[in-house]
């Protein structure tokens, strides 16, 4: 499989009403996101916004752990948000990616609901075919249908054992990089 | 495979100097470990403080979304903390794991660090026997050597594609309950 690239997308996605938003960036969701992401080896973590103040704020918290005194204080917060970039769209985090890989990514999305046609997370890497891949994570209740079905695939849902269906999106994030990562790691071993 | 049972441990875990102490409890983990526990369909979730005071927040942040009017506002919130309970130390989580199955459950213990003789996750049914489980989360930097080898068994750490080795508790959470019940349906499936 290619690089895989990861984006934390904050519009357009659900609210509680169903209707499409943009959310307001949860700064933890930076610092965890970033940890797994680089504990996977992610090759690059866009965090998408459309507004220029959201933008800007996570600018400046990406520029005190990396640059500033937080990473004095922690160095592995520091190194957590090394691959993080900040775009306006999930459209800006495949045009970035298709620039720096020379191809365009593949791009998976992924829900918390049933679709048709989903794609079995053990089958990306072949549906990917060599390319690189660009994951999309939603925040508040989710990436809107239009943005589902614009994608390569959406990947079928980490279904639990009961009827509730309400992961963050950190632990979401976590639970499709160890699947993808660990079923690869585990394939090379047999082979 | 029994019930499965966890426990978030603030004391005795290791700080960044590499000392003993107790921490403090982390809000948001409550929350996010609720809605991972309650995905997996985790029979009882412990969250251990020794101190009194440090108890009685986390009753008070329980009763607030379970009971109290937080419940009202995200129904979610309240489901997600209908499991848990709080006790002072692992030992106290163990005794009532034992009172409630009328068996003592087998211990794993988590950690980020490499033990000798630590257990895949995918050989922990057949270690556990039929027994329920009781799985340890050390917060801060981690459960002591005491406490992991005081453990029935240690669990092999989450192994990343780098060096990088500090992923949030929250999400080793979620990484080891889909491990253990994603590789539990999976077997289920195929047989």
């Amino acid at each position: 499989m290619g690089n895989i690239y990861i984006a934390l997308v904050h519009w357009p996605v659900y609210n509680r009403e169903g209707e499409t938003v943009a959310t307001s960036v949860t700064p933890l969701d930076l610092h965890d996101i970033g940890r797994i992401a680089l504990t996977y080896g992610v090759a690059g973590y866009y965090v998408t916004n459309p507004y220029e103040s959201q933008r800007r704020l996570v600018e400046e918290i990406i520029y005190h752990w990396r640059e500033g005194i937080g990473g004095e204080h922690s160095p592995q917060r520091q190194r957590a948000l090394s691959g993080a970039k900040v775009v306006a769209t999930a459209e800006a985090a495949f045009d970035d990616v298709a620039a720096l890989e020379g191809v365009e990514p593949f791009v998976a999305a992924t829900t918390a609901r049933r679709m048709p046609g989903a794609l079995p997370t053990r089958e990306l890497a072949d549906a990917a075919g060599g390319r690189p891949v660009l994951l999309l994570f939603g925040t508040g209740y989710g990436l809107t249908e239009d943005l589902l079905l614009a994608a390569d695939a959406a990947l079928e849902p980490i279904a639990g054992r009961g009827d509730f269906n309400h992961l963050p999106v950190r632990a979401a994030v976590a639970i499709y990089l160890d699947r993808i990562f660990n079923g690869n790691v585990r394939s090379e071993t047999e082979e």
